[in-house]
């Protein structure tokens, strides 16, 4: 296993965690400040979010690598089935594709895939997997023509009713499998597979070349809010050592991505402070 | 897999569906009032919780019983480990003697079990399993000594931080595997595995004589609280049949208890709508 004390290059921004992914939350900074801040401490790469991109994908890039880090990500495509994707296969196609332009133009690496819940009206989670494994397999052939790879993220099981039917680091290897496209990967999120003992089998079937990312965070064992009280590394229940211990076990040796929505706590902090305690949780706990 | 639309006798009732399990919930009937709608109804059996019981074990028994009914499950131990069980090993299995004590007075068939979070400060789910392992293999020759079985539950993995640290069937069945006690068993709840497509195969691995309950509710797509938000059979996006059937065919014929924490909606009606409704969506739509 790697060891992070002396060297954490290998440490990624996602700005969700100073609160870029939703509309009026986080202290409001500019890309440009956040690429500063990031280089100023040594992080390697930054995940962006379609909201704060707009049309300046190519500038933010270029802006990102000029400062010396690498845009690992953006998050991310429309949800593709259930009550809040968009309202027709086409319209959630045209979005996709919108997305995928968005992660070229960044030159980000991978974008990733919330797959949505389960359709309305099916009860089924297989049902719904099967035509998200159809819109994967459709979108991956254009993502390829742009350089950009597609993570799958299996999330929590908390949010199968309307965010995710894809719920398991199981289901995501067998839709990979099943979409067979060197495209298409998935992305280990700590937040969503904590709980989850067969994390290190079930990866090793998919493997490296299939592992797109590596997500940090902490479950609180006290949690108020499954969607925006994520905790800092650290200062939850997740055995994260362990977990990475798995993934890297598995032949992953990318970044590792630290991504915490945390309306009460984290988003109300001088970001400033977030990326220090970031850096530092991140050489000692994880 | 059985039918119940004509022959709903596989019925039961446990009493949180009328908020017995908090106190201030639900329209407070007594338990006399909850067999008489029950028996009048066809339920064949029901669960209670300690909260309503206090020293009349043996008359609710028997009154459960005179009506035609089976006591099949009181609910529950305390917490075994984490943040909200007993300070101690000793305060522990002093609460759990007298959940098994309270079991045997009312002649239920199964008590269960909540193993709780994480033990503080482990940061191991392993660990925390291990401890559950040892206290629950104590436990289990009292248990036997009264007739009385237990019943490991695994609980949604949102629950991971403070309720339990067994999240899945498979780690349940492994611990039932462990312990090697033919007094313990699982209980699985449609609200905890509905997201687990390896359902079927992890209970074909335990078996019948070790499946010691079946809970139903449905899980809302736009859930607003993961403990008191649970849905009425049908209503949400659980695939019950699927998950019937997994049950069914690893040899399991016992009782369908509906297990219904609503305090929004189900909590505030009329307990006789309550159990019919609970009736009517057994028989068309589990």
């Amino acid at each position: 296993m790697r060891d992070f004390s002396n060297d954490h290059s290998a440490l990624a921004l996602n700005t969700a965690t100073l609160g870029h992914n939703i509309d009026g939350h986080g202290a409001g900074w500019s890309p440009e400040q956040i690429i500063d801040a990031c280089a100023e401490r040594g992080f390697g790469a930054i995940t962006y979010w379609r909201r704060e991109i707009g049309d300046r994908g190519v500038e933010i890039g270029e802006r990102t690598r000029a400062a010396g880090m690498q845009v690992i990500g953006l998050c991310r495509t429309p949800f593709l089935v259930g009550p809040l994707a968009p309202p027709t296969r086409q319209a959630v196609m045209d979005d996709f594709r919108a997305s995928i332009d968005m992660a070229a133009a960044l030159q980000a690496e991978v974008l990733t895939i919330v797959v949505g819940g389960v359709i309305e009206g099916s009860h089924s989670m297989t049902e719904s997997l099967k035509e998200v494994a159809s819109i994967t397999a459709e979108a991956a052939p254009l993502a390829a023509d742009q350089g950009v790879k597609l993570a799958l993220e299996p999330l929590n099981p908390v949010y199968g009713g309307n965010r995710s039917c894809l719920m398991t680091v199981r289901d995501a290897v067998n839709l990979c499998e099943q979409i067979d496209h060197p495209c298409v990967g998935v992305a280990v999120d700590v937040y969503h597979v904590w709980w989850d003992l067969t994390l290190g089998t079930e990866l090793q079937r998919v493997g490296k070349p299939r592992i797109f990312g590596y997500h940090l965070c902490d479950w609180m064992a006290d949690t108020t809010d499954v969607l925006l009280d994520r905790g800092m590394m650290g200062d939850g229940v997740a055995d994260l050592k362990s977990i990475r211990q798995a993934v890297e076990d598995a032949g992953y040796d990318g970044f590792c991505e630290v991504e915490i929505f945390s309306a009460e706590n984290w988003w109300k902090r001088d970001p400033n402070e977030v990326l220090d305690v970031c850096r530092d949780r991140f050489k000692t706990v994880c």
